[in-house]
Order: C-alpha cells, then sequence, then structure tokens
C-alpha cells in the first residue's frame, strides 16, 4: 500500500493562519478500486483564494472541511487506474492539492496534454491563471486593436499574464507592482512598455499619468484591476472615454472595514463612459480550448515567460501559502511534490 | 419685425447662481433670410446639466457664450421660413430654448409629428429624457426578461420614465425618491411596485432589502442610477449575480470634495459578477426612432404618464431652473413660451 502525506485544516484560523491551525498527516493510500485512478501530484498551487475557504464565511465556493486535506489546483501523474479513461503515466489535473498521492474518481480528473507544454505551465499560464487573465482582456474588457492597457498587481499570477497577452496581441502595457525587484521583474521579464513602483510614487495617479504620457498615449482604454483603491481611482482618472475596466479583484479592499476614501471619482464612469465589469473565471470555461490553443502557440514561439516562486516539498506548502500575504512572491505561487 | 424675449448669461455664476448672472433682454426678429427658418417656442425645458455649461469647466458640451441667450431643448411652431425643408405650422425641435422667436438656420431644426403625441412629450418621454431612460435600460443595462429594477430618483425627469418602461415591458419596479409626494406620485401614477422615500429610510440598504422582499424578489437585476452614493451602496448589496447598472447620474456626487463614504463594497462587483456602465444618451441617437415609435405606441394606449413640472411664461425660466435644485419638482421641469 502507498503511503501519502497531505496537510489537513484542523481548526478555522482567525486573523492570520497559525501552524497550529493545520496539520501534516500520514495516509495509507490503497489501490484504486473500479472507476478511481491512484494519481501523484507532481505540482500544487496556492492562492489568496484559499484563505476565504479556511473560514466559514459564504462564498461562491463553499469552505475547506475541517480534519480533512484542503483542495486546490495540482497537476499529477496517473499511477495506477481502475477505470478505462486513464493509464499510468497520464498527466491529470484535479483540484485535489494539499496531498501527495490519492485515489479519486475519475469523474475529478482531467486529462492534459503532457508534451504540448512544460507541466506546471497547465496551472499557470494555460491554467486558471491563464484563463482569468484571457476571459478579463478578451470577453469582459472587449480589448480591441490599439487599446492602452493597465494591468495592477502586475507581477502577480493572474497580472503576470494579462501583461504578456496583451503585449503578445500587440498593446501598448503599463504594469504596477510594489517594489523594485518586481517592477525590474515587468520590464525585463514580461516587457512591458512601462512600469509603476506604487510603493515608491506619492500619488498613483501622477505615476500613471506620466506613464501615459512617456509611452505617447493620452490615457489608458483598458484596466485590468486586481487591486481597486487607489489603483481603481488612478484608473479611472487617466480612462480614455469608452474604456472598459476588467475586476478581476480588489486586494486593497477585502480586509478594509472603514469608509473607503477611493476611489472619489466614481462620477468618471459617466462623463468617460465606462464600463467596469466583475468576473469569475469559473463563469468562462468555454474560452479554455481556445485560451490554451492561444498558450501554447505562444509557448512554442518563445513568447511566454514562466512566472513563478516554487517551493519544494508537501512541507513547504504552508510556507509557500504565507508567502502569499508577505507581498514577497512573484507570478504563481507553487509547490513542487515530486 | 417681430419682437422677442430672450435670457442671456452675463456672468459666469459662482456657486448658487443669481439673478444678476442673468437678463432678459428684449430682440427684434427680422424675417427670415434664405435658408433659415423663423420658429415661435411652445416649450422649453431646463435641466441640471445647464449649470454646467454656466461655468467654464471643460465637458462634453462647450460652456454657454456670455451676452448671448442660453441654449436647451425647445419645440416650437414654424411662423415663417426661408427653406424649402420647413412650412408655416410645422412643429420643430431644437436646442435653442430660453428664448421666444427667433430665426435659424434649418440644419438647427428637426421635425416633428404634429400628431403623434402631445407637443410637449418631445421634450419628455420622447425626447432626451426618455432616449437616455430608453437607452440606459435597452442597450446599457440589456434589460431581458424577468429582470428587477430598481430605479433612483425615481421622480425625476429621466427615472420617471425609466419606470414606466420597465413597468410597460412587464418588469417589477422600486422606484426611490425623497419625500411622502414623490413616494405617492411613484405608486400611483407610474404605477411602481415598490416605492421608498429615502429621506424617511434611516437604512438605505434595509429599506431595499424590505422592498425587495415584499416583492417576492430575491434581488434586483438592473440598476438605473441617477444618485450614486448611497442608492449605490445599496444597490451593490442587494444586486443578484450578474446584475447591470445603467450609470446615467451620480447626483449626489458632484459637489462631494471630501472622501466619500460610499459605498463602501464595490467589491461586490467581483463576487456578483455585475456589470456597471456610464453613459451618456447623445452616444445612442441611432435609437431615437425605435425609443419614439415605443413611445407613441404606450401612449396611445395610455401607458405613458404625464411627469411634468410646469412654469408659464419665459419670464418664469429661471424659476424653473432654480427650481431643479430645491428637489420640489416632479417629472421634466418645462416652461411654457406661448
Amino acid at each position: 500500500m502507498m503511503e501519502s502525506r497531505e496537510i489537513q485544516l484542523k481548526r478555522r484560523p482567525v486573523g492570520t493562519p497559525a501552524a497550529d491551525d493545520f496539520a501534516m498527516v500520514e495516509v495509507p493510500v490503497p489501490a484504486p478500486a473500479a472507476g478511481e485512478v491512484q494519481v501523484r501530484n507532481l505540482w500544487m498551487a496556492v492562492d489568496p483564494a484559499m484563505r476565504g475557504r479556511m473560514s466559514d464565511a459564504k462564498s461562491y465556493i463553499p469552505p475547506f472541511e475541517l480534519d480533512a486535506p484542503m483542495e486546490g489546483p495540482a497537476i499529477g501523474e496517473v499511477l495506477a487506474s481502475g477505470d478505462p479513461g486513464f493509464a499510468p503515466g497520464d498527466l491529470v489535473f484535479s483540484r485535489l492539492g494539499w496531498r501527495e498521492v490519492f485515489n479519486a474518481p475519475a469523474s475529478m480528473l482531467q486529462q492534459r496534454d503532457r508534451k504540448a507544454l512544460p507541466t506546471q505551465a497547465w496551472l499557470c499560464f494555460a491554467g486558471m491563471p491563464g484563463l482569468t487573465a484571457y476571459a478579463g482582456l478578451i470577453r469582459i474588457a472587449t480589448l480591441k486593436p490599439g487599446d492602452v492597457v493597465f494591468v495592477s498587481a502586475a507581477s502577480g499570477a493572474v497580472g503576470s499574464i494579462a501583461c504578456q497577452i496583451a503585449r503578445n496581441l500587440g498593446h501598448k502595457v503599463i504594469g504596477s507592482a510594489g517594489g523594485a525587484e518586481k517592477t525590474a521583474f515587468l520590464r525585463d521579464v514580461l516587457n512591458v512598455d512601462a512600469a509603476i513602483d506604487y510603493k515608491a510614487e506619492p500619488s498613483l495617479t501622477k505615476a500613471l499619468a506620466r506613464e501615459v504620457k512617456a509611452i505617447g498615449a493620452s490615457g489608458i482604454d483598458v484596466y485590468f484591476d486586481n487591486v481597486g483603491g487607489d489603483h481603481l481611482q488612478a484608473a479611472l482618472a487617466l480612462a480614455n472615454n469608452f474604456a472598459r475596466f476588467a475586476i478581476c479583484g480588489m486586494i486593497s479592499q477585502y480586509n478594509v472595514t472603514d469608509a473607503p476614501t477611493v476611489p472619489r471619482n466614481l462620477t468618471m464612469l459617466m462623463t468617460k463612459r465606462i464600463r467596469m465589469e466583475g468576473y469569475i473565471a469559473l463563469d468562462h470555461m468555454d474560452l479554455e480550448a481556445a485560451m490554451v490553443a492561444q498558450m501554447t502557440g505562444w509557448n512554442a514561439a518563445g513568447e511566454m515567460a514562466s512566472a513563478e516562486t516554487v517551493y519544494d516539498g508537501i512541507e513547504r506548502a504552508l510556507d509557500a501559502f504565507h508567502g502569499l500575504f508577505t507581498g514577497a512572491n512573484i507570478g504563481r505561487t507553487m509547490v513542487r511534490l515530486a
């Protein structure tokens, strides 16, 4: 019988999750039953939304159960199969991360093409972050030729892909991130046209105005928002008429309990005829095949940079998760499990 | 030679416009030259946007000129014509309000059907307020069967028409207005399903939740916003998933210089996948013919109530304009000029 390790949620965290809220547990994994498949996870990804599922709050995804392994996107290989649709060696995507080896009904696994892309790309630019960036720009913001694109949290898992999609489609891209290391990454790896270190700018609106001018634009046409707050205010201030804002996240606002101080210029929506739309990638799974085809082509042409911060081993999975909140990580935060 | 009276802007008002900022001037009107048409205005309308044009601020419409008659929507009849496209007795729309009789190039006049509708309807439900309400609901909010519609400033020029369009199309409508007289108008004349007197409610969000429940709905699907601020916050709080907000105005925000205190729940855009879009009716003139046809049909069927506050005579035009800002007027504010 196989042995596996998994991270279980033992207690719902209050505030910052503490070590005692979790336990790494060794569990036996029997041979898969009929209709089941045994998988060894190769990579898992962590994301901030997992914090929400550790709590009991109502959301569009149910909370994690206590005394059970947590869940999250993972890519693994089939070790043994009790289902005719899967064979040893197959590469499979599941939402059964936070564990090394597991049996699952075949219906919970999705085949992935082993040769098309680097394995971990299925959790990054060809996975949900890729779909999130793609749906936001293409469907929600209805990106069109000539649009100038502004991306906040541009060094993050989704933002880094949004920058590359827009750039690969021929748009001028302005990215915002916090700190010199991240803005260097935006310029040198993602090849954006302009990078703003928001931590170094007394006024984000003035900084965006300066960079808009520097790239020879009159304003921004598309804003890919991961941040909200003062980034949203700057985007409203610099928007061209008929700009479209895809609201993917508003991380600056999640823990705000006081009255907001920004944005104070929402009336721009009207005078500039701006469309602002929130969305969740899960509603846009119909775009997945087109997104993967596009990403596969760009990857083959050397036009998709890997944007990942990698932790090694399931014993570092919680470090990886905590790393999301320190602001240190660049790109998708991944754990290599095998 | 005809004599006419007109209201000229003499000085750009600071704050609330004062009597000295304007002058009523008598002017002679000669016979129309070739290519010109002589018109006697029958009705003019005043609206809050005129305050903006009295100032020098940059906007999508240029400011009024000093020592010249102000402009605004008017409907009049042709007295004499130097242009083959117009004949005495024709009903014409122009943007040459604030004056009684005038000559204008034929290109500044548009024919209106004398028999289809009551004369002043061309400035109300078959005019720009009608187009604003229609474009906002039909194109911007993409109203669809079963949508529950919330309208703020529902007793106003545009809001009163938005309520009636939504009601005539079979939607449940919740309207908000300030004071018992206006909410009685919403219920008794506009036949909305629920009316909120926002001045009498300590929490607009609680009031909207109560009325949503009272009409047997789970939330609102469309918000027609004239107000912004706490109305927008309540609409975000009570929105169903995939709600659409047409941002027509944000009158609560125009004079706000401090940091805003509301809305503090913009993250709802994302969790509820809300689309919020600002617009200006002038961008949607292509819908005018469809709107007029729809309104003409409803009017013939007795399904469009007149929503007007009428002042008599050009000498009362400034009173009419001031009345816009006291909150006393219901529906479109009109001046009968002849």
